[in-house]
């Protein structure tokens, strides 16, 4: 089945905001087995709208659209959609009750006349309720082509997509589609695509699509079978030769779960508290730490220490190490990790010093020269990176690194298979 | 002039990455003074690509494609758009000798032949070098429409934008326009856009346009006139009329500055030093002071204060003031405020205490309440503010008010005009 999807908003025409949505939407066909095909954006404009639906209704089985579902004059990408598909609005008496409820819980009073549009749907339609707001979601057949319409606030579609126009899709395709997620971290995506040759070219079932984050690859696996357990065998195998190509390199096959989800989860099951220490970071790698609901089990505290001062100060770092070999050194780093855990209570320290730019290179040091060093139980294990790009980028791939590291350090004093 | 986008790239339409290009592309075209009326992506598929630059060739005058110049055999952007425009490629000396330097400077040898492939233009093209890349962008017109030819990558893309092809294309357009930047923070779209009802509705030269930032909202004031001059003095009395009704809360009117730069440039201004003392932003806020480059003349160190005990030991909040008030609350911001700077030698302290969710909130505090206190010359400004959204929205939106106390705390000190 072929897809097309189509965003609808002036503000996306405008640059006013980035079409996040697409990039979520074509993941999700992806997982579903579809094939997209095209993405198209048009504004809120009729005349415009309507050619760009019957082109999509054209080329495409069928068509995803986002946006201009709400309440307002300009929302009008139901209108259209059932224009141009020679069906009729009627009006639906659920979701005038339910749109009715909401204002109601939230002392809305004189909602105005063109609100309750929402309640209009295309004769036929399959409605998906919203959960998180007013425009319901909508599913029209017509002549073996399917539109589906589905609001643009990301907390409404995300929810409804998940829940609802999945399962709904799922449910008209022949046969069972099964996917796994595998997260990598350490590695580029070339060499990934290197690593793992023979199964990209060889195999059509299951299929294998990488997905590039900084510092990460993500592996998509999908298999398309009969049943969803035939699915899940195709699966198998594969999952597992590519577990074992990359090792400890893989820090999750959840597909909800990220870097620092899997080192809170680590350091709360063997009972560790982590403390930082970091300089050319300057607070982003417990700002990741932090972003995990219930950090505080594991985490308390944490240092920035930009200057040699505070490196000295706070983590006592020693006058001849930062003499000797400088604030990014190996040295410095090691003994930035251990005088963050006599600083603290904590059982590990991760510590950073590095040179982010895009001044403060030299020859022998340059810009993206990085130092992260671990401490725990009373071994202190260092990695030197050089990394490229810009200071964001140079600080971000530090923080990824970090939380690597950290991770790799447990797993290796504590997991015993 | 009407403008189409085309993104060509497979790995949009898998979801693969979120396709910023577009956004960035809008934006430019909306400063340029272009109505951008379709966005459309399209794969490396030479039936689709076609179909794709003919139907854009029919509804717009401009079309913008960016993606599929590179040297592999799937960029076959350059090779479609000649075709469908009826143009035949012939080989640039001046890019051919380019590429050659290129790879020899980078020690490149057994160049595939397919390479060179990217010294070809479509007859009568003007072409763009790419100083960070391989593939030159490239302009042709025919019968009244334009199409030009931009590479993916966006460190190549935006230098390549902004030094050539804006140029090109306002040398092209008639008349002069111009456009000035304000960035407000503290306010939200909605209440932006109400206090600037009357100038939105009744002028429309120049025009304004709203961008909705995490906490800020950036404003865009288009002016079009015969000549630079008068699209400036078209420009003056309306960017002045909107500094006055939003006074301190204008961070900036330079296009390239950042809320963290201004408070680095404020910082060194008035020669002071700042210290960051963190609760729920676990480092963020530190993270982004120290995303200016030269942080390390203003910035030498922070805290994260994550649990009491860190709060008690480093910043000196009394035992008595968290039982009393809590971990967040007004009081206890103010002596993480002042503890921060007795604890360093810094000039300032910004603090943060407040609670991110998704646990930890009560009806009398809940989820989203964060106290920011900023300690300056002996006095503390505490702000209490409510956020809605997640627990990374919390965060954030908490670290862009920070910046914005701390930024506002200084000028009300030190500026005397």
């Amino acid at each position: 089945m072929t897809v097309e999807l189509i965003s609808v908003g002036t503000e996306l025409l405008l640059g006013n905001i980035v079409n996040t949505n697409s990039q979520y939407l074509s993941e999700k066909c992806a997982m579903l087995g579809l094939s997209v095909y095209y993405q198209t954006t048009v504004g809120d404009n009729r005349e415009r709208m309507t050619e760009v639906i019957r082109t999509a209704l054209n080329r495409a089985d069928l068509i995803i659209l986002n946006g201009g579902l709400g309440p307002t004059e300009d929302d009008i990408t139901k209108d259209v959609c059932a224009e141009v598909m020679g069906v009729k609005l009627i009006e639906d008496a659920d979701i005038r009750s339910r749109l009715a409820d909401w204002y109601r819980q939230r002392n809305r009073k004189d909602i105005p006349e063109s609100n309750w549009r929402q309640a209009l749907v295309p004769e036929g339609a399959v409605v998906f309720p919203n959960e998180n707001g007013t425009a319901p979601g909508l599913a029209l057949e017509k002549d073996g082509k399917t539109a589906i319409l589905l609001p643009g606030p990301p907390n409404e579609l995300y929810p409804m997509m998940e829940n609802q126009i999945c399962p709904y899709i799922q449910k008209r395709e022949s046969g069972a589609i099964r996917s796994q997620m595998i997260k990598i971290c350490g590695y580029g995506e070339s060499k990934v695509e290197e690593m793992l040759l023979d199964l990209i070219d060889s195999q059509k079932n299951p299929t294998l699509a990488t997905y590039a984050k900084t510092k990460e690859v993500h592996l998509r696996v999908t298999a398309r079978a009969e049943t969803d357990e035939e699915a899940k065998q195709l699966l198998k195998p594969v999952v597992k030769e590519i577990k074992k190509r990359f090792g400890a390199a893989v820090y999750t096959t959840d597909e909800k779960e990220n870097l620092e989800d899997v080192v809170v989860r680590l350091l709360k099951k063997y009972e560790l508290t982590v403390t930082t220490a970091e300089s050319c970071t300057g607070g982003l790698l417990a700002g990741r730490i932090v972003n995990v609901p219930g950090a505080s089990d594991v985490f308390r505290e944490g240092y920035i220490t930009y200057s040699n001062k505070a490196k000295r100060k706070i983590l006592d770092v020693s006058k001849t190490t930062l003499k000797k070999y400088g604030a990014v050194s190996e040295q410095t780093a090691r003994e930035m990790a251990a005088g963050g855990v006599f600083a603290t209570d904590a059982d590990v320290c991760i510590a950073v010093t590095g040179i982010a730019g895009p001044d403060g290179g030299t020859e022998e040091k340059p810009v993206g020269l990085v130092y992260i060093a671990c401490y725990l139980k009373d071994h202190v294990s260092v990695e030197e990176f050089r990394f490229q790009g810009n200071r964001q980028k140079i600080r971000e791939q530090t923080v990824v690194q970090a939380l690597d590291l950290l991770r790799r350090s447990i797993l290796k004093n504590y997991k015993k298979d």
